[in-house]
């Protein structure tokens, strides 16, 4: 079999309801067609599921395990030196392994220091946004002190060298960083679509992540405003990728992935931004609404086109999932606890029942909420409402039916305390599976705390 | 031109996110494959706006009028003799008057005394319910006594004889009403499929009202409950008489329109029901997720295959729009204020823009909200929550924009205090409106208090 190039492009914030496909587009002001149409050529998930925010989804991806195992299990505020371990085998290094070439265009948000850049963990070529596109707007903001911080940067990498900054991210340049990455990896598709070695290309949009800020192309394309505009630029930045893939005559030989890695902003002092269609909840809760983004896949002639799956699909499930379409399946380590399930059946239309009946939902380090075939259970409530991210105490967890039930209003924990004996045995499964593989911690080196992150890059920085 | 036959499909409760075409069926449990694919062959509008429950949206579309002009502006408790005043002139009468003949099979809800049977208001035949489907569950209910109301029938009428009731409408019953209502239907249309004489077919399916109790075929069909198996039952019972189109080959010669009344219910005896999708509220709320629900027309070869509109639409708008697509505009009356706008061309595909700016939202007799293209205006709160049904003063309207934000959390009146001119004219024109055209009040005999209702009866019983 011949190997399929892999695109992967992932949008920064963009809610289930924003597309066309989801249910959005026109209704919010924001028309997609171009993304409208290409899932009507591949299949369409209404049940993937990413972790609880950006950098935890990202390791994620690229892991196959949960970010909690890796010690990416959230954002790390400005001024901590950290990254996911050089000790984890990304899915990159394993696509690279099996003979692809592979590049990111776009956001990292996976480690700030040299030792943990995207040329560390198998992209040859880089150039994009370090951690979040958030500091791009530090500078406007009344009382910000420079002097108090390092300077955000856009930055570039190649090879084996260090990646360096390339230009102060600022609201300057901000609204043109997704013509950039688009552009570049047109241009990578272009280079690389005739070669017999395939490529994995990662497209990490800054798009639609505030502050909000369109291209020029785009500011006021919508009646809807900035962020409108923003959606609008995101779907033509992604129909450019499209366009060349399809245009290299590629596309037959070319696994194309779209998806987002959070649930909706919700914050006053931000705006409206996203949506999040059916499902209750935001970024920062653990409701279906942060839980599941849009993801569709196209594969022209393997993958049923305008098929629509709702098998749970996690985000995790792309590691084994891509290895298998590479013919790299037996690739996936066996070292480690890998938390990814083998979705290609689902994907090629062989099967309409995933091998996924649950996923474990953290947020930060605590287990939120896990989720089991229809069902939900919320140990914890991080509650969605505007202006106040609290977290409360449940005398009992609560119990949803997700299908009967999508705003997970209805606690049924009553009378279905049944189902506390399948969830009590998913979390044994998994305590049992860190006692064999202990987590990587936080700025750790490896399972266990057996090294020390300042000692690796001290040990970089004087040529080691 | 021929006039075209029509089949308006009416279904009780089912909200803007249940069916798979607008983001629900399998999501929910409950694949809805008939409808899907029936959008497909049609337009489906994603801001079709009803009124505020069951019976204003019945007597909006059938007159064309708010339904506070009307006097139906309210579901009545049992017990009270009421009904739509003879005085209003329906769309079945003005299609009657241009040739067509008429039929209702299923739920009424406009009058509960023979003066105001469907009968009375142009619709040739009938079977169905007269009231709501809830009664039908009384009987089981603990403490209920039948000494203290009359027992629910279903009833019939024919012509222009009295209507009678058929038999005690109960949960023995309730799973095969709308089983009865297919077979009526479909034996309708193969009845006047091939004559001269065009059709207008109104069905008003009982399901998926509670007690949401499916037919034995479809007990069970779904793992999601009674509610999804009734989703199920719906889709076929709408394939049903789609087929019956089809199968007598005028399917060309036949608008089909399908639409819900009102929104989810959201009321802790009942439990989980329908499901608003994206949008915020329930019934009894002036949120969108109470105004929109699903609204999808057909004409093959006049009404473009699967577009999408998201123009403002009012269940009133039918009114003028099926006058003019059957070629009897110039019946609609002009002694009386109409609030339906002509939107053929929208259904036509001639325009992107439709010809409805705004919309009034009463619930009840009070003026709860305004929509004006993408904004909306709340006077007054009635809140979503379960379990309370409660109306809060505001001390200063609310403001929203419905496409950056579907959910309506962020209040945008400041600074956008200039929409109040807006609205304040529209409010004035209203007035204007009913100083020329007073309201026919509840259980009123026409404009102004010009008759008695129970006169009107009494005359009807001594054979007036």
């Amino acid at each position: 079999m011949k190997q399929p190039n892999i695109v992967f492009m992932l949008t920064d914030n963009i809610g289930y309801g924003d597309l066309g496909c989801y249910g959005g587009g026109i209704t919010r002001g924001a028309p997609t067609p171009r993304l409208d149409a290409f899932a009507a050529e591949g299949m369409r998930l209404t049940n993937f599921n990413v972790e609880a925010e950006c950098t935890p989804t990202r390791a994620a991806l690229l892991t196959g395990r949960m970010p909690l195992r890796t010690g990416c299990h959230r954002v790390v505020p400005p001024g901590i030196r950290q990254g996911m371990a050089p000790w984890e085998y990304t899915l990159t290094e394993l696509l690279n392994d099996a003979g692809y070439r592979s590049a990111i265009f776009g956001k990292w948000h996976l480690g700030n220091i040299q030792t943990r850049m995207p040329t560390r963990f198998g992209f040859e070529e880089w150039w994009g946004v370090r951690d979040s596109s958030a500091p791009a707007i530090y500078g406007e903001l009344i009382g910000f002190d420079p002097r108090e911080m390092d300077q955000p940067m856009l930055w570039e990498g190649h090879g084996d060298g260090p990646c360096a900054p390339v230009e102060a991210y600022t609201t300057e340049n901000r609204p043109f960083v997704d013509a950039t990455i688009a552009e570049k990896s047109v241009a990578y598709i272009r280079e690389h679509a005739g070669s017999d070695r395939p490529f994995f290309l990662y497209v990490p949009f800054s798009l639609v992540h505030h502050p909000a800020l369109p291209h020029p192309d785009f500011k006021g394309r919508t009646r809807t405003g900035d962020f409108a505009d923003c959606m609008v630029e995101c779907d033509h930045r992604s129909g450019q990728i499209l366009d060349a893939v399809d245009e290299a005559g590629i596309a037959d030989d070319t696994i194309v992935v779209w998806a987002s890695d959070n649930g909706p902003v919700l914050i006053p002092s931000i705006g409206p931004q996203a949506d999040s269609g059916p499902w209750r909840g935001c970024l920062g809760t653990a409701y279906e609404g942060q839980l599941r983004t849009p993801c569709i896949v196209r594969w022209p002639g393997r993958v049923p086109a305008g098929a629509v799956s709702n098998e749970i699909f996690s985000v995790m499930d792309f590691y084994r999932t891509l290895a298998t379409l590479a013919g790299a399946a037996d690739r996936v380590p066996t070292d480690r606890a890998i938390d990814s399930c083998d979705q290609s059946d689902v994907l090629l239309g062989r099967t309409d029942k995933g091998p996924r009946e649950h996923l474990l939902c953290f947020i930060k380090d605590e287990l939120a909420a896990i989720k089991w075939r229809q069902f939900k259970i919320h140990y914890v409530e991080f509650r969605p409402e505007a202006g106040r991210r609290t977290r409360i105490e449940l005398n009992n967890p609560q119990l949803f039916n997700v299908e009967q039930d999508p705003k997970e209003e209805w606690d049924i924990m009553e009378p279905n305390t049944w189902i506390a004996e399948v969830l009590n045995r998913i979390v044994r499964d998994y305590y049992a599976s860190v006692s064999w593989c202990p987590h990587v911690p936080f700025r750790g080196v490896g399972p266990g705390e057996k090294g020390d992150i300042d000692a690796e890059l001290a040990a970089f920085e004087a040529g080691g």
